[in-house]
């Protein structure tokens, strides 16, 4: 890695979860001294992108840190040589994730932004757009390491992985806070805890509990009754069921609850939605409109608390330390997305799946489960990777067939009639932004 | 085997299909030729048994074929030295069947007899028996083979499997119907029809149609726009979607309508519950009231033609095919239940899996598929298999957690509150039937 | 299939084995009614073509069945349109046979033509060919069964599964050899007895001894002591030690005894050879000089009994009972070369195995093993297969570093050194057949 | 972790090997803070324990570090309330290992001892007691790591994998002194290189070089033209054939001179054997009888230079590395003897393999392969595994059968009747320590 000129792509540098990022590199600047430092973003973010610029810039002038920032919209010329490209792109903006979320929901569906019929919106608009950066990554940056945040994360990497050489990591700050919360729970910091989390993005368990070597499984398991796992500023938190976990024997995470609550869950969004004419996308909306305007102030030299609102906790440290991790060839543990290669034996091979990995400077290699998997884990895994293989086909290849085969299969979806309307809907809703659907 | 002295015992033999299961007999008696019968049911069957008993003494006297026939209620009598047992069991009856099908309608959830809570509730009494009679037959009369017809098949030749030492096959006369249609299509006797059929009982796929060698495959999915498929006199025959059929790229079978399509198929069943205060277990009531008395008739020498409103067409053309091919070392192909040994190599190796076996003389031996299982079928058959060896575990331990678990699991319930709502009720009104749930 | 004309090409048609094959397809004409019958050679094998085709003409015209026998040099001609291609070639005739079997004991090591060094050098001669043939194959009878008898048969049904879109199935009659001295054995007619066979060409295990259902499988190894095995014409059939037998749990091929009894075979071989200067293929070139004599005469118009010395007992009865059933779609069991495809699950799914299949119309569908392989059996398989795998990728690619590894890898080679003198020795000697290797 | 009072057993306390652990114990001290260190042996090596326990206590006293030392006879003392047990037993001494290595010579077969007939013979002898002393770590110290450092090392592994539930690692040090060799030929420290160890005890394969994650693979292979790997004491170092390291694509270990030079290396011990009467037994008992004679000396206060002769460089190096980092909760990658649980996808789940691992204080975890093993790794890694599995099985159970099955499937045995022998010399002079062949 070239010590010297540490180069970081930000692909969507305009998010208003960039000073978050800024943050995490000033401070652990000595760690992973990013030298040149690329913001860039699509013409349409350009005002954002400007604004967010100009508070990184602050941001980092105020910490004395010689990192050199760019701020771009030449897409080219931020990946070439890089040494990481992060992506935290949003395609067709917070319009196309409350289309996301009220479309399904006008199905009698679950609307949401990763899970079900909404997340299978948004990767259709996304993966092109990311293996159009791999493409780009391939001529210019070959031996670069693409992060991806851009949800849906897991599906985005698979994709990444099937379809590029790229080498990628999808990362999530969902482990980071599950681990984070059940440290605090203990009372130890967070480094002395171990956790075995298995699954996919957005579908993982927490199967194992050790402090100091000691297995605390079982107690961990017995303390959850009426534990609401952890709150994501995204996910209504309810409880779970103390019978229900104890049956389960592992931690499952936040959006299992869109499973495993299913009819609460729907209920609660469409009763806000009719009581408030909004989903989360049109709150988002809102908090990044007044961040916007604080971010304007030129008196503002760091992130503001009101970014914690936003979402998104922890989002820079999951990344700083990943990206650290490979650059001085730490060989810690880290839960991210990589290819399964067998790790998890009842899944293809080539899947991408969320594991314990030990982050080396060649990237993420995936540790051995230290048991097998039960049914009920297996069961529900195996439906929702098989809907992803086929959503993966369905983006790359404008695969109408794949598309409704993947609905029709999601645990949230099922009904073939439905999945035809929802689909059909999608389709007609985010014309735009799905070339590969010429039908 | 004993060629001189054949001896078939059928458990449930007060069942109204045994007539069907007689004919057969005597038809196939040159090459199947029983030397002794023994009908054997429970107590509280006496009555039917003996009406039925006698029906079939009339139908062999009338054939002249040297049957020696024995109606009994001593079940150990009947299972001694038996070449084949076979099954055909009801635990509970069919108010058992009515419960079935009513309690998962209370809770919003198809209430179907073999499939989701229904058949899960049906799997909890019947496994513990048939495992009973495993046990009388590894002292009885070890090496005989049993053939079960009692639903849920697949589940109960699965925990056969793992549970007992006997031989046992799963037996359905779903894919022996579907051949027959598939062949009435293409107007060919069916033995020039090759099929391949993968999945599970009750949930399983035509990936393949052949004629003569030919394959015609493509030219068959294409002919099912609008196509019914296989009519099952217990299932609503709603009409495939052919642009849904062509994505699956295999005929899906017909319970698969309670899956791809579950809201038309439940509110069908809502309605006519609402309507009529009755559900298929109802009208099987009365069907079947019908049939003993005409069956009382001494005149009744042979099986009445109404018999075929009852369901089961083809079965005693499957259990005599199966029998004769298994006593005479045939070698033909059949699809039934058999343990899978890594032929659906998605599912673990010890579960129970319907697919093409040639019946050998020492029974099945499945046959290898010609084509890998595409993500859309490989997912659902995933998913409820987990639940079906959630539910096995269930039943043999009585184990709550499974159980819970394996409702959960099942993508026709889901819903953790609604699932332990259903499983209450489920353990509540069969009490009488589940000494294996002692809370 | 074509029923009406029915036309069959055999490649390598001058070959003495001919009027075997010609003596069953008349004999089973009935059921297989070839119309159109074309014995194709090369070149250099005209004067042996012309012989064997006027012997062939004089056989058919005597059984007067209505088989139009075409005799040419034009390969693409004989394939035209052709339902079955069977090939029977030589590639460099009994000379390299000869050379086959001297290189290797040259350097201390077992020289057979098929397994070993031998086997080597003749894949890497045939392979290209074969794959030639499936060229035009695929261009004038793309639907067309390859049905291969070339040794080494389950090298070159591998190569033709991962290099070629043609139907082919592997053939060999030491399995039929091994049933026939079985139902021997037991005193019943052949197609009483099950056994099932599990392995690869020329390395399989009779797992299994069954006759009308009951297993006599204990019965049949304890009656193993001093049994000869399957005797094939051109192995020294040594004895087997009993308490070895005992501990194999099932009985070798014939072609075992160069691994197991690699000592004693390498001694008869080098003693043989230092004593007469020839080996196997000598001799056969004299059976071979003799039976062109007696092909000749006019007044022979059968299969004359001197035949069965140049081994291949059965041949005929193998191919012919392989292409009828296909083209009657039987669905008998027979034991043929195809891809495994999870069947034997110790070995990848892509390599050619040779166990029972079901032979229906579109081919052979592999049956299911009734056990798991013990670890001896296993890691035989596995380390010879893989030697295998290096061969077909050696002989399609002429790559020398899969080449060296593949005779260090195999057990009757292993010594590195003297992997690279015997191999240098056999791409030298046999340089004007293996233009792939353009050193 | 009983952090205040850690407590090491060393069986095999007596070994001349001890010194070597006590000084890293001393050196190391501060992260693996030992406070009592049992040095335990049987009777027979009463007078070495006592002679290197006296020479322990002064190098522990000369340390000033407070590790009370204990040195007994009675292993249930030692053991009770263990963290760690090690074990460096010798079952039968040197002169068994001269045993091991004699008698395969004296059937013409390669005699080492842990390779091959020899190797075979140790495991036989060693497995019941390592299994011995696992029962009683079972009742009395059931949370403790068993540490095990007796050759085979994978063998035993793979046996306390499968017939105990105590946790143990199997330890080696040619792992860690080829890191070292590859370290030095880059003129990197150890720390900042990271290579990929693939295969089982004493047959690994070196399939990746990275440093800082830069991949050298390809630049590391084309360096071992004349590369003799890593030196080990007790094996002969050939050096490698350019071409065929060329076409292996990994560092082969030392060990596989054993498979890839059989005849040089059988000519040169039986060259060796004939010239001196001696094999390496014999040189070893020398190098301990002047290495004792050295340790009583009073003024020796530390480890002797000499003891570098003896072999197991690295060796302390590789034990306290391994058990501080369990302690410790590192989180670091060493290469360690694990079950395998998935992650060689070509061998059993169950077996022992040795690969890199992550070391947690719950103890090692295998981290994923990054690439698939090319087929000539993977047949020779099968075959020798499968042979390991029987071996296994013959050591626990006093099979015969197995031990043949073992012997002939060995590439360095193969042939029959020399199997036969050999194995009947085996048992026959070991007679005294294989109680459990009472034939």
């Amino acid at each position: 890695m070239s010590k010297q000129q540490l180069k970081l792509a930000v692909i969507g540098g305009g998010s208003s979860y960039t000073p978050e990022l800024i943050d995490g590199l000033i401070r652990y600047y000595d760690e992973f001294p990013v030298a040149e430092l690329y913001l860039v973003d699509i013409e349409a973010g350009e005002e954002k992108l400007r604004i967010v610029g100009e508070l990184a810039r602050r941001m980092i002038e105020k910490s004395g840190k010689p990192i050199r920032l760019h701020v771009t919209l030449d897409r080219r010329e931020a990946i070439r040589d890089a040494d990481f490209v992060s992506t935290q792109i949003r395609v067709g903006g917070l319009d196309a994730r409350s289309r996301d979320e009220k479309i399904p929901l006008a199905h009698g569906l679950i609307g949401q932004e990763t899970t079900g019929a909404g997340g299978f919106a948004k990767a259709l608009r996304t993966i092109p757009v990311i293996l159009e950066i791999c493409r780009e990554m391939e001529e210019l940056a070959p031996n670069a390491f693409l992060i991806n945040f851009t949800n849906p994360a897991g599906l985005v990497t698979e994709a990444v992985s099937k379809y590029s050489k790229i080498r990628s990591v999808g990362l999530c700050n969902l482990p980071i806070n599950t681990k984070m919360q059940i440290a605090e729970l203990y009372g130890v910091p967070e480094w002395e805890l171990f956790i075995e989390m298995v699954g996919i993005n957005h579908l993982n368990w927490t199967t194992r509990v050790a402090i100091d070597g000691r297995d605390l499984t079982s107690d961990f398991l017995s303390k959850l009754a009426g534990f609401k796992g952890v709150s994501m500023a995204n996910i209504p938190d309810l409880e779970w069921d103390a019978e229900f976990i104890d049956s389960v024997g592992a931690l499952p995470c936040s959006y299992h609850r869109y499973y495993y609550m299913r009819d609460e869950m729907l209920l609660e969004m469409e009763e806000r939605l009719r009581e408030t004419g909004k989903t989360r996308a049109d709150d988002v909306k809102e908090v990044e409109a007044e961040l916007f305007e604080l971010y304007k102030k030129p008196e503002l030299v760091s992130k503001p608390p009101q970014l914690e609102k936003r979402g998104g906790a922890y989002y820079s440290e999951a990344a700083v330390q990943l990206m650290k991790s490979i650059y001085n060839d730490v060989g810690d543990i880290q839960v991210v997305n990589v290819r399964n290669g067998g790790i998890i034996s009842c899944l293809p091979d080539d899947v991408a799946i969320e594991v314990n990995c030990v982050i080396k400077s060649d990237g993420p290699h995936p540790i051995a489960l230290s048991k097998q998997l039960p049914p009920h884990i297996r069961g529900l895994l195996q439906i929702v990777k098989a809907y992803e293989e086929l959503t993966v086909e369905a983006a790359v290849h404008g695969d109408y067939k794949a598309a409704l085969q993947a609905l029709t299969l999601h645990p949230l979806v099922g009904d073939v009639p439905r999945a035809k309307d929802v689909l059909s809907d999608i389709l007609e809703k985010n014309a735009d932004y799905l070339p590969q659907f010429k039908r």
